[in-house]
């Protein structure tokens, strides 16, 4: 099914990993109880390591480097769909990607925020349909099922409708959070972003580190060919012992202009539940 | 006097300039009290800039820019001493840096936190004295008399026990704060520290944030030919909602260990009262 033909009678398997943080139990039931009442096809494998607990993490590095490889080297899995971001993925993801075999080539990987680590060093290397897109840890949100429904509706039927809206067949694109891809930039996780449109959102950044981080990441890809950027959702902005005086939109707007990136506009990507599918790289349907 | 004799004699002029966030003409005041009483040798002329607020910045990008040059240019000004740090060098410095003269590369340029952005410019530049040590605003600390003398007897005497302690002539040394220097990489602002003992120091990040910065900076910095890192303070740790389960120790020596850099100790410098000078460079005294 990673080919995506809207077929009925075939299962998709779907795994479940986390990288980063523990998700919990009962939302794993209720993205379950959702899957199984709207989604037929779907089967979801949830690994025990998306419980584990050691410290901020889902287990050790280990124990998340082994689920997600193994989960990825399965051939019977069409879809690795990240649970839950946090923190966590920056420890794993280069022993992770150097253990995948050529079955984790086919398959869609499916996350955002701190998995990003691993949509970066995925696309980079060139292995499976990277996506930034909604977790099962969604399901929390109020109204979070409705994200949920997006993700599987992309996996499943591969249905336009849960799209970026604004995407072109023309476009290449990448889409993260903008403190993850701030971070790897100059790190082997770094993908290279030649004629591509750049989605970055934010969330519980103060705008003088949003500004921060937008000047160390559009320095670092002046002069790399980006088609441009565009903004996601900027939310949870703690409040300040004074205001910033420009919104996060003017300070894209200012390193973009400064740094001779084409700023091109909002886009429906964040922490949120309207958090929209974006594919990287060329658009396949 | 740039060059450092302790002749008591003459006066040693220095100039402070705000390129980041506004100081208190309160805060000034008892700095300049200080000064008069333990420093007569030093005459402290605070700009105006100082005080200025626009937002979140010491006045406009301009204004911060303009009183900077003016200041580092000026050939009667001996040292330059950064008010305060907060966040706004980053958009500032190329174009200061751009505009620095012959007279700018004969003085001391003294100051921390996001004052680093200014401070490894000027060092990649190869411009003026560059030294990581306690700022005006260190006055508003409790006990921070004793890091503002620490500053002055710097500029003024050269006393080699206002140097953090662990100093060698026999090696290269710069000192930064983590966020500021992990946000410089791949920048017009990041010196080469190539056979140099890069000390850094971090406050007020969770400890997953000081993961990932040090994540981000290791990977930079490998195979760049660093002698070494040396952790300093890391204070204000906010409470995450679970326990991180290393230390900032640990985090360092991990990602250290990974990136194949020398994890030399701990260092006195940080965001307190005992933060102590690190010139950067070869130390001349």
């Amino acid at each position: 099914m990673a080919q995506g033909t809207n077929s009925i009678s075939s299962t998709v398997r779907i795994g479940i990993c986390a990288p980063s943080t523990p998700f919990t139990q009962e939302g794993a039931d209720r993205v379950q109880a959702l899957a199984t009442k709207e989604f037929p096809q779907a089967e979801l494998i949830f690994s025990d390591q998306c419980f584990f607990e050691q410290g901020h993490f889902a287990g050790s590095d280990k124990q998340r480097t082994d689920s997600f490889v193994s989960m990825a080297n399965d051939a019977s899995m069409d879809a690795i769909w990240f649970a839950r971001g946090g923190y966590g993925a920056a420890r794993i993801t280069d022993v992770a990607i150097s253990q995948l075999n050529e079955v984790a080539k086919h398959k869609i990987y499916l996350g955002y925020s701190d998995a990003g680590n691993l949509l970066g060093a995925l696309y980079r290397a060139g292995i499976g349909e990277v996506t930034h897109g909604p977790m099962p840890s969604d399901i929390g949100r109020s109204g979070g099922d409705e994200a949920i429904r997006r993700s599987l509706d992309w996996i499943v039927h591969r249905r336009r409708k849960a799209l970026e809206p604004g995407l072109s067949n023309q476009e290449k694109y990448a889409a993260f959070n903008l403190m993850t891809l701030s971070m790897m930039t100059g790190t082997d996780f770094m993908p290279n972003l030649r004629d591509h449109i750049l989605i970055v959102e934010e969330i519980s950044e103060y705008l003088y580190a949003f500004d921060r981080a937008m000047f160390h990441l559009c320095s670092n890809l002046t002069d790399q060919g980006l088609s441009g950027i565009q903004l996601g959702d900027v939310s949870d902005v703690p409040e300040n012992d004074r205001p910033f005086g420009e919104t996060a939109e003017d300070i894209t707007k200012r390193w973009c202009n400064k740094n001779g990136i084409a700023y091109l506009g909002r886009a429906e990507i964040g922490h949120n539940v309207d958090n929209k599918i974006v594919p990287f790289g060329t658009l396949k349907v």
